[in-house]
């Protein structure tokens, strides 16, 4: 079994409201000096999958397909 | 500055709908094999701090106050 994590996060570029808005919050709670937020998505799978390469063409597949956007997405795959 | 990933996922136990939605897609989708879907959150930020220390004890709070509910959600920090 092969564990893996997927993160997809917005590209350069692409408005992100929920960024936003987490630093609106962080001055209204007193945190200055933090800006540039992005919010993003990850997903841990477990893959009955044996084989690193072969995993990692299936999760490129899966995340192609039904994880990220790729439009306006990035996505990353890190097998552990 | 300094560049941080948080990564907010649920705990173990804690049950996950959108991975079970997630699980039911790649079924559909024709991906076998894959289980144990969760999904998670994670946020890029930029800190104006430089001392790597505080920018972490920085982020702890801004984790414990806003980003992670902990009751349910471990969190995790990655300086960059």
């Amino acid at each position: 079994m092969i564990k893996a994590r997927v993160t997809v996060t917005l590209k350069n570029g692409v408005l992100d409201p929920q960024g936003k808005a987490i630093e609106g919050a962080l001055g209204s709670l007193g945190f200055s000096g933090i800006g540039g937020v992005r919010q993003g998505k990850v997903f841990d799978l477990e893959l009955a999958e044996t084989d690193k390469a072969k995993a990692e063409e299936t999760l490129k597949a899966v995340c192609e397909k039904l994880l990220a956007n790729t439009v306006i997405e990035n996505y990353s795959i890190a097998l552990s």
